[in-house]
């Protein structure tokens, strides 16, 4: 069976190519989950390290699902995924609930060792066999060390990607060619079907889109975009600050500086986190004390949706290809618009 | 005319998808260019800031170039180009050889000012009229600023290129859109003919190359790959260690560190380069002076080929996309290669 089969097989209410939305922590909830589902892709909750109550969303995702015609799903999983921040994720009181509700996927990123992941993992599949693994990985060594728990999905996120991710990374045109020959003969030489590979960090439209099905994507996931979203759960200060910035390469920056101020301790020291360029990050670089950027930023919080901007405090986490981000849309839309203009590209393409 | 027209037009000798040598400075001299342009290609001279003997490469490549059967050129250009780092070129002296030459495009990289960019273009537009002005840039900033010398192509560099380019920046998949939807922009809004797009950093194969092709580029530069060709001017231990090196998002690094120690003076900050990490740099993010730096690499190069290695200090500057560098080859035989390859998968793709 190839990989486009064993993706519709496992998540039949999809359309192809498929479209992933990324699980940001506490921004996508059970609203842009379910929307994305039903656009034909394939939502997630961002659970992050446990921040989320997943009975109360999970429950929502129900209920937001039995309002619309029934979708074809696998084993009667509920047809959205789950993601988790995994180093401070707790898994003990996540299992009942993936017991109970069986989503369809369960997307795991950063644990703390090869052995929570195991664990992890295996307790997963115990809880909910027909729950899908998905892995992010962010380097050819992350990939192949991921295939020790024969995952169903790696997520291959560049680093163009918004939010956390490894601190130092390539972007998907040279990442994603290395890490699928990479896997493709490591599981060869181990005579195991290879997992499906998705691309994941600098997606936005079409064009990145279809370049990254291009380069062999099974499938590709939005965040950026989804922030500029009706269901991204942020403030309009956020969503105003993702549509004004622009030429992200030179705009947003990879660094701990956004961890330090929020007092987000926990990531690894090879993990950092990429937002658009503000007044923290350009007085830290100044050489600001954290303690007195984290004072200033308590008092921005104050502010509302003033305090976004590049002159403002409030951190604006986005990808490189925040400049592509130019209106606020639904959610299933922004799927739909992306998987036909990819399509359209793709049928395009003369060479 | 559409773009790909106007660049068989103006290079009549080359096959599409059309592959461009990148003018790496000292690395790319006569014999590599003239293999690329001979396999279909745009071969480039790397003349940097003007650290080759001009008239000795170009009356080279016309001998090299006499060996075999004449190409379609353009108002008989020389089907070469040549590239310039303009902050450290020099115009009088360069101009009396363009003008006797008449290459069939120069190749502008980090200018002084605009004014100077200004110089150089007119200059040489006046010296030969039939020579196509390039101008290599790292963001939708850069791009916009460049139209005022109404460029007949933009080099679209993202930050995965190994060697110097913008310290800060995006991929390819993000960058190239928005840089093709900025320029479009403005071009229309002038009334005038956008430039052809080229996009370079990151395209190493059959894959990337075909996915800068979808992102929208009308052709591609390779840099990194063609390090390991045989006419590339370098010493067979740095060929050995861009063929050893992987997972080049982690073992690559954007620095000014290789600048320090080998006492490369002039870019300006907003530019380093990118090489795969060694002695020289672990040790300076160890706090080691550039004095000591500098000694110990003035005494690995006596070293030769073992001074080059992770644990040596010979700089290998080299893109994230060197993983993907398995094997010396002709350079005429990686453009063949990397073109039909990307023909092959655009060919294939069904989405």
């Amino acid at each position: 069976m190839d990989h486009i089969q064993r993706l519709k097989k496992d998540y039949p209410w999809i359309q192809t190519p498929v479209v992933v939305g990324a699980p940001m922590r506490l921004i996508a909830l059970a609203e842009m989950a379910v929307e994305i589902t039903k656009a034909g892709g394939i939502g997630f909750l961002g659970a992050g390290t446990s921040d989320i109550s997943l009975p109360t969303q999970l429950q929502k995702v129900q209920t937001l699902l039995s309002s619309s015609p029934p979708l074809l799903t696998r084993s009667s999983t509920l047809p959205i995924g789950i993601g988790f921040i995994n180093w401070g994720a707790d898994l003990a009181s996540s299992l009942p609930h993936i017991q109970q509700f069986r989503p369809a996927a369960v997307w795991f990123f950063s644990p703390s060792s090869p052995s929570s992941l195991q664990d992890w993992t295996q307790k997963t599949r115990q809880a909910s066999p027909d729950t899908k693994i998905w892995i992010q990985v962010g380097s050819v060594a992350e990939a192949l060390a991921a295939l020790d728990v024969q995952p169903d999905v790696l997520v291959v996120q560049g680093t163009d990607a918004g939010g956390h991710g490894l601190a130092r990374g390539a972007g998907l045109l040279p990442l994603f060619p290395e890490v699928q020959d990479a896997v493709t003969h490591a599981c060869q030489s181990a005579n195991r079907e290879r997992p499906i590979l998705i691309a994941a960090g600098g997606v936005v439209e079409a064009r990145s889109a279809a370049a990254a099905l291009t380069l062999g994507a099974e499938g590709v996931v939005l965040g950026t975009r989804l922030l500029a979203s009706h269901e991204a759960v942020i403030s309009p200060g956020y969503k105003k600050e993702v549509l004004r910035a622009s030429d992200g390469g030179q705009t947003t920056v990879r660094t701990k500086v956004y961890d330090d101020i929020r007092g987000t301790t926990g990531w690894a020291d090879t993990y950092n986190g990429r937002g658009v360029i503000n007044r923290s990050f350009e007085d830290a670089v100044a050489g600001m004390s954290v303690e007195e950027n984290k004072k200033l930023y308590g008092e921005e919080m104050e502010k509302g949706d003033s305090g976004w901007g590049p002159e403002a405090r409030m951190t604006t986490y986005a990808g490189t290809g925040v400049g592509l981000v130019r209106e606020i849309m639904g959610a299933g839309e922004i799927v739909g618009e992306v998987r036909e203009g990819a399509r359209r590209v793709a049928e395009g393409l003369k060479l």
